[in-house]
Formats: structure tokens, sequence, C-alpha cells
């Protein structure tokens, strides 16, 4: 996998994690994510509303994605198939900026109460377009939150594996990741009894 | 059920949540709540550390009954079996007033984004500290996982039928609700494929 090679806005995005990570979330102004990108403040509102859109443009690609994934499955596909088809569409558009990403995130997460907060809102979230989206192909409403929630468990897991500094340099696909989660934590529902 | 007869707290409880519902999170000050509980700041200070605990305390309760009954299910327990008797632990430990608290406890995050994610926060940090009591007992991480997310699915959706305003006066016990909604999980985790 190649390495990125960063348009304004990733670098952007590269250097709001780094001092949100380094120095907190509220304590980062735009000013200085500015200055640490090589940018100017023009240029973030031209790309950005304000610090928080860094994190929800993310949010709102991934949560279009595995909408679109679970829409585009089978009409004949089961709940489980259907996820999966939203995780391998979402993984799908996954690219080495993204993998580059990921321990910056995770550091700017574990640094902040209020990331946190956010971060937890943002998988309620994603778990609720995938409730709303599993029930318009008729699932029930229990069956399709359950899928939701092994949809979401199974792309953090996936996610983090994927994005892991300490794997090996060549992290293969993301899909592989997190359809592999999913085939875990479908293993696991067989065996709450 | 009697109606609950409050206390201090209770009545700063219900006055923080009454404000946070009008007037929002943020807006809201320890003066204020105090006031409206015709209480004092300094009893308000006795009892609480900030406006932030009001919530916390009730979370922290909350935590610690689901992983009591969690480890003190019998041994041979199956992974769904420990989280019913934690949901029970906790359903039977929830009072009138707790009953009273939820409308008011879901108008207040309805109109705080704030709340939102602390809520979100929570339910979380809930799931955590459920997977965390499973696997204690031996369970795998995976099964864990998907046990302590049904088991805090089913404790929300129980806890919001049984304090659901539009429902009838006698609304019999809450365990009787968060054992139905775990049972309506269970099986709908078995119908995914």
């Amino acid at each position: 996998m190649a390495r990125w090679k960063p348009d304004a806005r990733q670098r952007l995005v590269v250097a709001a994690l780094d001092l949100f990570a380094g120095q907190g979330y509220d304590e980062t102004t735009v000013a200085q994510i500015a200055e640490r990108a090589g940018l100017t403040r023009s240029t973030f509102f031209r790309l950005f509303a304000d610090k928080r859109e860094i994190l929800a443009a993310g949010q709102e690609t991934l949560t279009r994605l595995l909408v679109e994934g679970i829409e585009a499955a089978a009409d004949d596909a089961t709940p489980m198939t259907a996820v999966a088809a939203g995780l391998e569409r979402a993984s799908g558009e996954m690219t080495a900026f993204n993998r580059e990403l990921g321990p910056r995130l995770h550091a700017a997460i574990a640094a902040s109460e209020e990331l946190q907060s956010r971060d937890a809102l943002k998988s309620i979230g994603l778990a609720a377009a995938m409730v709303d989206a599993l029930m318009r192909r008729g699932v029930a409403a229990p069956t399709a939150r359950v899928a939701a929630e092994l949809g979401v468990a199974a792309f953090k897991v996936g996610f983090a594996r994927w994005t892991d500094p300490a794997r090996d340099d060549d992290p293969g696909e993301l899909a592989a990741h997190t359809l592999a989660a999913l085939d875990d934590l479908r293993a696991a529902a067989a065996q709450l009894d």
C-alpha cells in the first residue's frame, strides 16, 4: 500500500488530530491547526465550518457508505448478509490516508473526554442508521438492532486491527478484517446460551 | 406503586433535569437548580460535586448493580443467564423515584447534544463493565461483547417501556420489562442468518 500524499484537507485533519492528542481538544484552536498544517486560517474555513467538523465529516461519509451497502444487498439477503455488504462497501472506500489516521484518531480520543463522548455518540448514530436501513428492508426491529450492533462492533474491531501500528507493513484489505470480525461476532452470538 | 416522597438529593435531581430539558444543560447553573428545588447552594454542594455529577451518580450505581448481578450468577450460568442476572439485580433496585425520573431524563437528553454525548458514553461504559465481568467468568471476548451489548440494549428498552408515561398507572416490575426485552433480543440474535 502506497503512502498517502496529503492534500490540504488531509493535512488539516492530521494536524488537528495531533494537536487534540497532544494538548487536548478544547485547548486547540483553528489557528493552531492551520499553522501546524502549514496553511492559513482562511484555507481551513474554506474546507471546514469549524474544528468540530474535522471529526464529523468522516462520520457522515462512513454512515452513508454503510447504509448504501445495506441498501444494495440482494433482496433475499439475510440481515447479516446485508450488514456484511455494508461493511464491504464502507471498507472498500477506506484509503491509505484512513489507515494513517487510525492511530492518531485513537490517541486523540484517548486524550479527551470530550472526544470520547463524541465517539460514543458516533457509534450510536452509525448503529441507528443501520437499524433504519435494515428495517426498510423489512427486518424486524429487534433483529435489526442486534445485526446493526454487531456491524458497528465489527467495523471498529476490524478498523483497529487494520490500523494497528504494531502489525506488519502490509495489512491487506480493510474489508478482510471487518468481515472476519463480523464472522467472529456472528459465531459468538450463536453461543450465548 | 406509591408516589415517591423526595428527599433533598432527589429534589435536586428532578429540578436539574427539568432545567436541563427547559433551557439546556450548558445554560443551567447550580444556583438555579438549588433555587428550583427550594434548597441552598451549600446543600447542593454537600450532596454533589457539580452539576455533572447529577447524571454520573446514577450511572455509577447502575454499573455496579449490573456487575454485581453478573458476578453472583451460578458458576455454570451461560453468558445470557449471567446477563439476565445482572439485569434482574439492577432492575430490582430501581424505585418509584427512578420511574418518575424516566420521562424527565429522556426530555433532558433530547434537548441537549451535550447530554446525548454523555448518554452515549454511559452506554459504552455500561457495556464495557459487563464485558469485563463476563470475561472474569471465563467467557470469550467476542461472546462477552455480544452478550453485554444485548444486556445494555435490553435495559434501555425495558426501562423506556417501564417509564413510558403513555402506559397505564401500574407498570409492574422493571425486571419483567428488561428480561422480556432480553428474550426478544436473544431470539433476534438467533435469526440473523
